[in-house]
This record gives structure tokens, C-alpha cells and sequence, in this order.
């Protein structure tokens, strides 16, 4: 981090851990015995309770969503860029709560826990987590901090099915509900690009069924292509154009299989740091969160009917070059939103960073965000 | 194939072998003493040579375009749907020649083949080759043949990228050219493709550096991850949730990471059969031919300068929902040709089936094609 913190840090952040000694049984009908939540806040909570905002992270996220751990830190939380003092989620009057999802690398309970069962590490044999359970487990945070209904939910990507699940799940438990980059269901194609990426895991011989801290490995390769694939899907066709083209490495053509191409080099440097912080199991757990995403197969694959429940005011956001979860997925959203007259607005964001650019400063997406915050803000005081 | 040969097909075929005893300088500067040309012909070829066409094959395709080479073949060539009698590239008038590529796995020099230097196969010793190599070899092979000029040169994808390089190095000995679903060269999201698919090759322990030969490996998992990936991005996003949606193998969820979705069992299937006839060197070196590709390199990044040189006159075709090499990118040829003032006809086809579907049976395709060519046929009868 720099010398000094920045005026509009949170500055620094420490997480907390709440253990649950009481048994939850999943979607998939396994239970844990008790679990372990891992989260951070920012800013403080009023009297009433009723400034709190939810924070869902994505497939790679965590906890730390804003501020430093310390003042070594080279780079603040994920979604720094938005939470702070006068920031777009205004910590000077919000109380923000981020929480690292169960099956998770980052504290929350996950493959790299003690199965109770065993007394080893839990490995692959961490039971699947869906988004309802981590929304279950959310809910249970939440009544910990005495929240009784959040000012807001947020997410984007696989964090706006969390927001979007909360809305239908617990209706009376938030006012607002912000759903970014996001889809309804994942189609075929994601859960293609989500199979490739797992069978690249599994089939690295360092991955030994999952059991690779037995054995002192890491499926660096496999964790590495699922990475390499899953960074293509996140930046546009525009944004790699514009950033790297067809730029060489070496300035010219060496017709051999190192690195030839800009792109290439990027590809090979993300995929090689992700790989040294990031576990294998719950990146499969966090592909399967997304694959098995379908709030509306519990009614008869109707949307509309699947949110008749929300009473949350509503904001979907897109952008327009995202073509892992294009703006027509948002708006399946919103036109079943639409449909069963709930209160929504909705904004598709001109960008050329494709799904990445729900974590990046962009001034149409941060002014209709801001104004939205603000107008929770306003209504969070008057009542 | 049936019990019987279609009327419609060109019936049973056998491929030729061309021995080329003389060297080859490739692009990369390395060369080849002598080499190998398998390739097949339907149709008569003219007294005076005029009737000729030549098929240029895309990555994973062959010499094998049409017919059947016998009676126990489940499928006819690659483009049987639109070569032989009376189809598209009617080979009632036409003399069809398609040829496997050097760098190929099916009969011309390759990875497979002896190096003459050591005795053994080249493996990954193999040179990288390029689509000017490639168009260089077609020439030799139509010499063999004694076809000064060809009636078309026609491909799709990287086929159609060898049709465009002909055009544009050998005006006088080509009267039309075909491009189909192609781009006048890779954007650094296609290659950053490219590169995740060779990772997963070269990662793969059974790979052995190229030479699984020798240990009587296959490098199984990392070609299949790359096929599982090529097709993904062969596919658009409407045709596999048309083909498959979120349908479940099984009936119910299992949460699991055994096969839970309908497409993750066609992936699986579709790389483990292709594993067994594609060459992973090969595989290598058609994406290595892709990522070089880029005529306009030698023209100061200018494509209508690049194309100056081209007398044919030019058919280029895209599919509305390939993503692969987009409308746009075959915009970008068209562009290019109507700024130098060629002569250009261009047909945007309405189709799901993304960027395979150059390959498939389309209505408005077919019949902007074969159109185009009964214009050749009607001006080589009257000629």
C-alpha cells in the first residue's frame, strides 16, 4: 500500500471469524457438523441496524473486499474502487459486511478445513455448496451481527445470484437488492467453458483426486489452464484487442513455442501467481455453485414466478461487451421482474472490459450506483 | 456409409501421393529436403485445365473432403454436403482437388514422418509452418497436376485464410476465390485460444516434450482439453442451448462432478474420439499456422495495400453467430477489397450453428453459393 492511507480507504482491515457450533444440512442433503465464517466490515452500524449492506463475492473473491491487511500490502480489497469513505458504497454512513463463502480458500470453512469426521483436512470431500446455502449462511452471519434486514445486497457475477437469491429467499431480511453482471441460470456454453476448466484440474497428475496436500503438490498446471480459460471469458474480444493486439514479445517472429505473443505472456504470468493462492477443490466447488444456479427450476423454469416473493426495490446492471453473462441474461432478469410488477431499474453500461468491468472505475456505472446508494442512504435516514 | 453409394455422392475414393524431391524453404527459414503431398480429386479435370478447384482444410481437417473410401465408412469426407454431383461444387462440371497440408497427420509430411536427418519421426521437431508454406505446396501440387490456374480456390476458416493467401500471391493462377468464415488474421483473444489449448498439450505428462511416441504415450488429457475448448468456440452459444440447455444426464441433480449436464457428456465424448485419430503435434502446429497468419504484416499493418495484387474476384461469406472469426472480421476483408476497388460479392448468413457453420446445410448458403459457382462454370463453358 502507499506510505500513507489513502483518504478514501477504509484504511486498515482486519477479519473476523464466527463459528457456528450448530449443524447445517445443505441443498445437496449433506450437513457440516459446525462451520467457520471468515468477514470483514467497513464503517460503522447505526443504532437502528438499519445501514448494513451485504457484500457477495465471485468464483476468485473473498472477505476482503476494501482496505489493507497492513501497511505491506501492494493491493487493497477486491472491490476497493468501490467501498470507502465518499466511495460508491459510502462507508461513512453505510456498514458494509463481506464475507468469504463456505467451500471456500480464504477461512470460511472449505476443502482446507478439518472434517470433523476425520480429523484431516476435508480435500475434495467438502460436500458441493450451492448459492441458496451460501445465502443460508449469510443469513446466519447476519442474525450474529444483529442485522435484521440489510439496507442493501449486492453482488456481481456469481455474487449478483447470491443478491439475486437473497431477494427471493428472504424477502423481509432487505430493502434493496443490486444484481451486477449477472444471469439467472448459467447456459450451456458457461457450463461448458466451467466443465473444461475442472476436467483441466482433475486430470493434472499433481491433483491426485483432490488429496494433493498429501502428497506436497499443487495441480499447478491444471489450476493454471483453469485459470488462463477463465480470464478469456472475463475480458472482451475489445479489451484484449486494445490492451495487448497482436503485439509480439520479442518484437519479432521466433516460429517456436515460447511465448510469441503479448497475450501469451499475460496469460502464462496470471495463471502462474493465481495458482499460488488459490486452492484447487474449491475453485471445482465454486464452478459447480455456478453450473447448479437455477432459482426458477423450483417453478416450473418460471422467472417471473420464481421472483414473486422479492419485496426489494431492484437494480440490475450489465455492460455491454460482458459475453460470459451478456446484458440479454440481465434481461431475463428484469423482464421477469417486469412481469411479476416489481419495482426495478435497470442499466446497461457502454464498456469495453467485458465481465470484468463490474470491478473497475467506470463513470456511467459508478454515477447511477452512486445515485442509487444515495437514495438508500436518504431513505435509510428519513426512516 | 449406406449399402449403397448416393446418387448425390462422388462415391468411393482413394487418395494419390505426391513425392516433391526437391527442398522447401518455409518461412521460419528452416526447410524440408523432400516431402510428401497426399491429396484427393473428384471429377474430371478439362482438356485445357480449366474446371479446377481447389479445397483448402481447416485446423482439424484433411484431404478427405468428399466421397467414401469404402464401404464400411460410417461418414463421407468433411465437405461432402457440398462436393459432388450436382451439389454445390458440382463435380458434374468440376474437377475438385483438396490436399492435406504439410505439418498434417493424414498421409503428407509431418510430425509423423521420417526426418531424413535422424531416421526417426520429427515429432516436435517438425518445422512450424505457415499458410504461405501451405499455399507454396497447393502450387507445387497443382504443377504436378498441370493446373496454371485454378477455377477457384475455396475454404473455410483457416481454409479460408489459404484461399485469401492465394489471391493474394498468386493473382495470375486463381480466376475466383472463396473465403468462408475467416479473418484476415487472429485477434489476441484468438490466439490467447490457441494458447490455453497448447498449454494444455505441452503440460500434459504423457506429452514427453512431443515425443510420446517413443514412449508409447498419447497425450490424451491435454489434446482432449484442447478439443473440448475448440469446440466450444466452434459453437455459438445459441446452438448448444438449443442442443443441449441445462437438460441433465441423469434425470436429477447428484452434486457431484460425475457428468451432471448433457453437455459435459458431449464434450467428454467428442475429445476422447477425436484424441484418437488427431495427432497432438499436428494440433500444435495448425494454431501456431492460425497465430501467424497476417498477410498485412508485410504492408505496413495495410490491407487494402496487401490485396492490391489480387485479380480474382473474391466471394467472402460469414455467419451471423460465430464468434470465432465474427461478420465483423470478415468485414474487415471486404472492406479492404472494396478500398482497393476488387471485385467482391459478400453474403452475411442468418445461422445459429456459429462458426461451424460453414460446414452445415444451410438454405441461403447453399444457394448464394452455388450460384456463385454456376457463374464460374457458365464463364469456363464459355471460354
Amino acid at each position: 500500500m502507499p506510505d500513507t492511507v489513502p483518504a478514501d480507504s477504509v484504511g486498515l482491515v482486519s477479519p473476523n471469524t464466527l463459528h457456528i457450533p450448530t449443524p447445517i444440512t445443505l441443498e445437496s442433503g449433506r450437513s457440516l457438523a459446525h462451520y467457520d465464517l471468515i468477514y470483514e466490515t467497513y464503517g460503522v452500524l447505526n443504532s437502528d441496524a438499519s445501514n448494513a449492506i451485504l457484500i457477495c463475492h465471485a468464483l476468485s473473491g473473498d472477505h476482503h473486499a476494501a482496505g489493507y491487511h497492513s501497511m505491506k500490502d501492494k493491493k487493497p480489497g477486491w472491490w476497493d474502487g468501490y467501498i470507502g469513505p465518499g466511495k460508491t458504497i459510502d462507508t461513512n454512513y453505510f456498514f458494509v459486511v463481506s464475507m468469504n463463502n463456505i467451500g471456500g480458500c480464504a477461512g470460511s470453512s472449505g476443502p482446507k478445513s478439518i472434517d470433523p469426521e476425520t480429523g484431516k483436512p476435508y480435500g475434495p470431500d467438502f460436500p458441493i455448496v450451492t448459492v441458496l446455502d451460501w445465502v443460508t449462511t449469510q443469513a446466519e452471519l447476519a442474525d450474529h451481527l444483529n442485522i435484521k434486514q440489510w439496507a442493501a445486497v449486492i453482488g456481481g457475477s456469481l455474487g449478483g445470484m447470491q443478491a439475486m437469491q437473497w431477494a427471493i429467499s428472504y424477502p423481509e431480511r432487505l430493502r434493496n437488492v443490486i444484481i451486477i453482471a449477472a444471469a439467472p441460470k448459467l447456459s450451456a456454453q458457461n457450463i461448458a467453458f466451467n466443465e473444461v476448466a475442472r476436467t483441466a484440474i482433475k486430470s493434472d497428475p499433481d491433483f491426485h483426486n483432490g488429496h494433493y496436500d498429501e502428497h506436497n503438490t499443487l495441480p499447478r498446471q491444471g489450476l493454471g489452464l483453469a485459470r488462463m480459460l477463465g480470464h478469456i471469458t472475463y475480458l472482451s474480444d475489445q479489451a484484449m484487442g486494445e490492451k495487448f493486439g497482436r503485439e509480439l514479445r520479442h518484437g519479432s517472429l521466433n516460429y517456436g513455442y515460447d511465448v510469441e505473443f503479448q497475450i501469451e505472456s499475460y496469460l502464462r504470468y496470471q495463471s502462474e501467481s493465481f495458482v499460488e493462492h488459490f486452492d484447487a477443490n474449491t475453485y471445482l466447488l465454486m464452478t459447480k455453485a455456478l453450473d447448479y444456479f437455477d432459482p426458477a427450476a423450483k417453478f416450473d423454469d418460471d422467472l417471473a414466478k420464481t421472483v414473486e416473493s422479492i419485496t426489494a426495490k431492484c437494480l440490475v446492471i450489465s455492460f455491454t461487451t460482458d459475453w460470459r453473462f451478456s446484458p440479454e441474461r440481465s434481461h431475463e432478469i428484469v423482464n421477469a421482474l417486469l412481469i411479476a410488477k416489481k419495482e426495478v431499474s435497470y442499466a446497461e453500461i457502454e464498456a469495453n472490459q467485458g465481465h470484468d468491468a463490474f470491478l473497475m472505475p467506470i463513470s456511467r456505472y459508478q454515477e447511477i450506483f452512486k445515485a442509487y446508494m444515495n437514495r438508500i442512504a436518504s431513505e435509510g435516514k428519513q426512516s
